[in-house]
């Protein structure tokens, strides 16, 4: 696939597909720029590098990156405490691409998405994604819950992303793991986010914008989890809730490393 | 402005300027929806709302919302302990809408952006918010750094959000308000997020993609707070970034209400 923008064609000159980049084209402008050594640079007119890449949103580069190197499930679980993001029919590229960048910077292990009925990575989505699907590792699996049913196996605590319930408690009891899939195997009722304990293996799962986790997803996770809503207004943006969960999930991984000085 | 979207109107009609709102237009579709009582609704075709409202967004849905109305920044800071969100230069109508919505769901009490150089509330803001731009008082005012010092005069702490000192720790000390500006008034060294105390007047500053603030706005802060990088890609999207450092002060501030049970 050609990528373009900046932040996509650096992004991918040092990450996992590098090896694959092939010819680098690029606007007499932004030959300029800073490139690494080794890199095949052709300066050409704008216009081509828009007809190459088929977008004007180029910045003056693209690159034929190759196809992109989805792993699979298996990889992303064979890291120790591994922080992954599972998505349930995201379908807008804008979302994918912000979430995995997201995901990215909060230090996530990787992104799960599925085969069907999702966006999956194309250059507009590296580059809503400012380059990050460059590092983070990414599997595209048949199907959502059969993936958190082998993330449990693996050790996972699998939490899925849910709009507040009327009486969703803060606070939480001694053993913040306690409230989560019960004897049954149903998840328990729905908590604040800043409720669980979320060390160990965590998978973060989220639902499209407007109709959320589907059953068969919610009732795959160990704990449906919310953030707080004090507004009038019914919902986040789900790339924004991505953010703050992700960021929440990392503060409280992140404890046990504080050094007070 | 004739603003357009299902969750725009809907908001509309029960927000800050509900009373300006002239005949909703709907599709045939669009008009079985509930709609309250008193709202006069008129049936047309797809077609026309598309040309009244100047976008194919539009979801069978479009009306007269009259002039957006802006609230003065002294409106914002007369109520106690406010959190507000100043925006520095962000140019893009989706990162401005995202922002609105998130800040909307966090409680805060308004949004202050500036008359040059800054996108403005236009219906595609108001798409992008889902609305939420009709319950959030948003403030333009002539210069961000004039707006921080009136704060500050008001007794708010003003935070900006920076990209991580190669140095910025964590944990913080007994009073975590001490590293903040310290005498000479210069805004203390960049700390991680989670260090600062939230409590009483805040305001959040962010700056625009790419550029982040700029210095005589930095320099017009108590203290630059930083979101940990935990990856290879250098920077959070300015939206994601609004949502992890929203909730996370949403937190910290709401703390004091922990009920355990």
């Amino acid at each position: 696939m050609v990528i373009y923008g900046r932040n996509p064609v650096h992004e991918a000159l040092r990450g996992r597909r590098a090896h694959q980049v092939a010819d680098v084209w690029a606007t007499a402008g932004a030959a300029r720029e800073h490139w690494p050594e080794g890199v095949r640079l052709s300066v050409r007119p704008a216009e081509e590098i828009e007809r190459r890449c088929g977008s004007s949103a180029h910045q003056g580069v693209c690159a034929d990156a190759g196809g992109y190197p989805y792993v699979g499930s298996d990889e992303l679980l064979a890291v120790a405490s591994p922080l992954i993001v599972a998505l349930d029919q995201i379908q807008d590229p804008q979302n994918l691409g912000s979430i995995a960048r997201t995901a990215e910077c909060a230090g996530a292990s990787g992104l799960v998405i599925a085969e069907r009925r999702s966006a999956e990575v194309t250059p507009a989505v590296c580059k809503a994604s400012a380059g990050a699907v460059e590092h983070l590792k990414i599997a595209r699996v048949r199907n959502i819950s059969d993936f958190l049913a082998q993330a449990r196996r693996a050790g996972c605590w699998c939490y899925g992303a849910s709009a507040p319930a009327p009486h969703a408690g803060r606070g939480g009891g001694k053993d913040r793991k306690e409230g989560r899939r019960d004897s049954r195997g149903e998840a328990g009722p729905t908590v604040d986010y800043t409720v669980p304990d979320y060390s160990g293996g965590v998978v973060l799962v989220l639902g499209s914008e407007g109709v959320g986790l589907r059953l068969r997803v919610a009732s795959s996770c160990d704990q449906l989890v919310s953030l707080p809503l004090r507004g009038q207004i019914e919902s986040l943006g789900v790339a924004a809730a991505a953010a703050a969960l992700l960021y929440g999930i990392l503060q409280d991984r992140e404890k046990g490393l504080d050094k007070t000085p």
